[in-house]
């Protein structure tokens, strides 16, 4: 019999490594709650045809397709069989796929319950999504996505509520971050100045390389693609996002000669609110360069970088979260004039992030508090009863179901990170006691078992 | 463009589900962390070497196939693809296939990392799964399991930690229940008597479908299928069976002339202690007639069923939850010796008993305390600010994006079920006070807003 394996691209989360990733998402969750989004679900099976066309065309030969069931040949086409025609055959063997985002599923379903839903629609996911990627370090062909999205609603208190949550989250995990925010429109306005739309869309996609091939790599290619006033302009936004102030910043862009002051104004309008709003946070910065995204999202774009302080010598990491202002999310379905905005956390970045700084709390990985150690078969029962009243005052035990040798039970306790061990041998029996070993410090006490709930807080964090 | 729907046999879960479900599962999940058990995430994709032969050849089909990316026909038979036989072709066009269940993960999972688990492995997962089957009212091709096993273990006390497990989540939910225990030796102890192994397992068989065809329907398949003895045997285990006291069901086993004593023994000895351990339960049963599953636990088979006056009048449902002991989890990969010991809950038939029987806690479908209601533009960030310092104090709280007319923010606090609106209207802003307003009552009263801390206890539950 072959040894089994794991399927390329895929991961099992055993219990370490599962706590610490509840730990994440927890925090994640509590503060979505807490402003208010709710849970949503969606399967893991979708219709190909609610994914087809929706990720451009590289996308669409990503998404998993499954097999129809039973006889699923019986209807194929019989010229493309004969052709071994894959690509034009899926179509008639599949009718299902993986889910390969969060944000189709999330159109679907509001289109599907439009009339069911009360607007604005704050609501949170986080599932597995499926691609059928070439696997790499930090790239997996099942990953987690945990999106927070804001449906129907174009007001700007909406970004501040994302920002904030960003904020909070990161706190929380207590990991210091920078959160970058852009808006569409201030490009817009500069789209006459560089000769038109194209040339404004070639300029963004230019410029989103500046992380890889710097300012002066994006300068040079500027220059090459002939852009009218492109390297100009790129090396005020340059100048300008290295001003310290937001403020300042705004000073300047609404101050550039060439800028269409009425695109412009809006966009100003709504980072100052923004700003204004989460004053008491000093982790977001406007950042002019900032240009992911700019195809789809239409307002403001965020994304989230950990401070470089925040990472230990030589780790490098790309952003950990990201999201913006999309005008038009449920259009492909045909459902217009809906518009949302949305910000996503990289759950894996974020955990290796923690992992790598220490920055998980000392227990994130634990789970038992304490471990009943029954040293004789007279002792299980006792045992078993002592778990139990520990569990009904919050404190979580389990009975080592057996009376193996001391050594092997306490093997165990810091095999699972058990801090205390409670032992029960013949002379605790005969005396009415348990006792109670710390595991770190080896120290351990006797104590009545009658009133041991006199003394919980030996055992809680 | 067509409207957009899901694959038959899918769900979505809207907040005011999930939030149902996760009152079930965050319930279900805080007993088995106190009762030392830690989570486990296996991928939904899983290598078909390892799905396949594993749930027999009904199973087998009801597998969903990933189709090979790329060109998936380039490598497929020929002769096959003339026949179309879709069956014999599926090995050579598909590598992968989705998570059937979450015991055979578990097994390959352990078989992986044998050398670095620590043992008794206590862990839970909770995970959706995929069968191709025909899609029923109850009956979903996308559904979430929700298993505890210890694996590594032969000990009794596992057995009671489990049926511990059962009544603790079922006290929590509010939910009435039966909890019925039986042990595979009690059969095995009238192999003999029934004419050897094949007749008790025929003998098994037909009394498993007691359920469905009544204690007179069995009595007769057992009295046509000719196994010697089966009739008085199954006469004798339902008279046995309608005893009140647990150990006189036992007493009687143990008394019966034809009982092989040495098998009967220690399984006895086993529901004694069982029953000792748990002896403030007064849901656990000793049901002879329970045989589910035989064929594949070896020790003691668990089933829970709602208590008949906790559902509605002509409600009918199955068992919520079932398990039992299995000798050799790993065999099917090569490692031998591997015992372990599960239960699992229906999540879904859970969900439709609290449904139907009204027994989800008044706001578990609710989440946001809070709607901060905005009357003007000049109210909109005093309103974030307010919503704010609310989560500071852990109350969740959501600012409506946008001074709406009061009707249009109240509905849609109604709508997402929010039980209290804050006002900030001119004459608030001006007071430095906020309206509160009880949703439910209508009752509504001013606070200062910089003091609002103080009142807290207004919105908590």
């Amino acid at each position: 019999m072959s040894k089994p394996g794991l399927p390329s691209g895929t991961r099992d989360f055993g219990p370490e490594v599962m706590l610490k990733r509840k730990y994440i998402t927890g925090n994640i969750e509590e503060v979505f709650r807490l402003h208010g989004f709710r849970p949503l679900e969606t399967p893991a099976l979708e219709n190909l045809s609610t994914l087809t066309g929706k990720y451009g065309d590289e996308g669409d030969q990503l998404i998993f397709k499954i097999l129809n069931n039973g006889d699923y040949l019986a209807k194929a086409d019989a010229h493309l069989l004969e052709q071994r025609d894959s690509k034009g055959l899926v179509s008639s063997i599949s009718d299902r796929g993986l889910r390969y985002d969060l944000t189709v599923p999330l159109a679907r379903f509001v289109v599907m319950n439009r009339d069911k839903i009360a607007f604005p629609f704050k609501r949170y996911q986080m599932q597995p999504v499926w691609r059928a990627d070439r696997p790499q370090r930090g790239r997996y062909r099942e990953f987690w996505q945990c999106d927070a999205d804001i449906v129907g609603s174009y007001s700007i208190w909406n970004e501040a509520d994302l920002v904030t949550v960003y904020d909070e989250v990161f706190q929380r995990l207590n990991l210091p971050v920078e959160i970058r925010i852009n808006h569409r429109a201030i490009f817009d306005a500069f789209a006459a100045h560089l000769g038109g739309n194209e040339a404004l869309a070639r300029f963004m996609q230019l410029i989103d390389k500046a992380d890889k091939i710097g300012f002066d790599g994006v300068l040079q290619e500027l220059t090459n693609a002939g852009i009218a006033n492109a390297a100009a302009l790129w090396t005020f936004l340059h100048e300008v996002n290295d001003l310290h102030a937001n403020h300042a910043k705004m000073d300047a862009l609404r101050n550039h000669p060439h800028a269409d002051a009425e695109l412009m104004q809006p966009a100003l309008a709504a980072l100052h609110d923004i700003f204004n709003a989460v004053k008491t946070s000093n982790t977001l910065r406007l950042d002019l360069s900032l240009a992911r995204g700019l195809s789809y999202y239409t307002g403001c774009i965020l994304e989230v970088v950990p401070q470089a302080e925040a990472l230990p010598e030589g780790f490098s990491i790309g952003s950990i979260g990201g999201g913006g202002r999309y005008d038009n999310l449920t259009g492909v379905f045909g459902l217009k004039d809906v518009p949302g905005v949305g910000i996503s956390f990289g759950l894996d970045r974020i955990y290796d992030i923690l992992e790598a700084s220490n920055r998980f709390p000392e227990l994130a990985g634990s789970d038992v508090r304490v471990l009943v150690c029954a040293m004789d078969a007279a002792a299980l029962p006792v045992g078993f009863s002592l778990a139990a009243s520990l569990r009904e005052h919050g404190i979580s035990a389990e009975l080592y179901p057996g009376a193996a040798k001391i050594r092997k039970q306490l093997d165990y306790a810091n095999a699972r990170n058990i801090p205390f061990a409670a032992i029960l041998g013949e002379t605790e029996l005969e005396q009415g006691v348990v006792t109670v070993k710390d595991l770190h410090s080896g120290t351990q006490e006797s104590y009545p078992i009658q009133t041991i709930h006199d003394h919980l807080h030996l055992w809680q964090f």
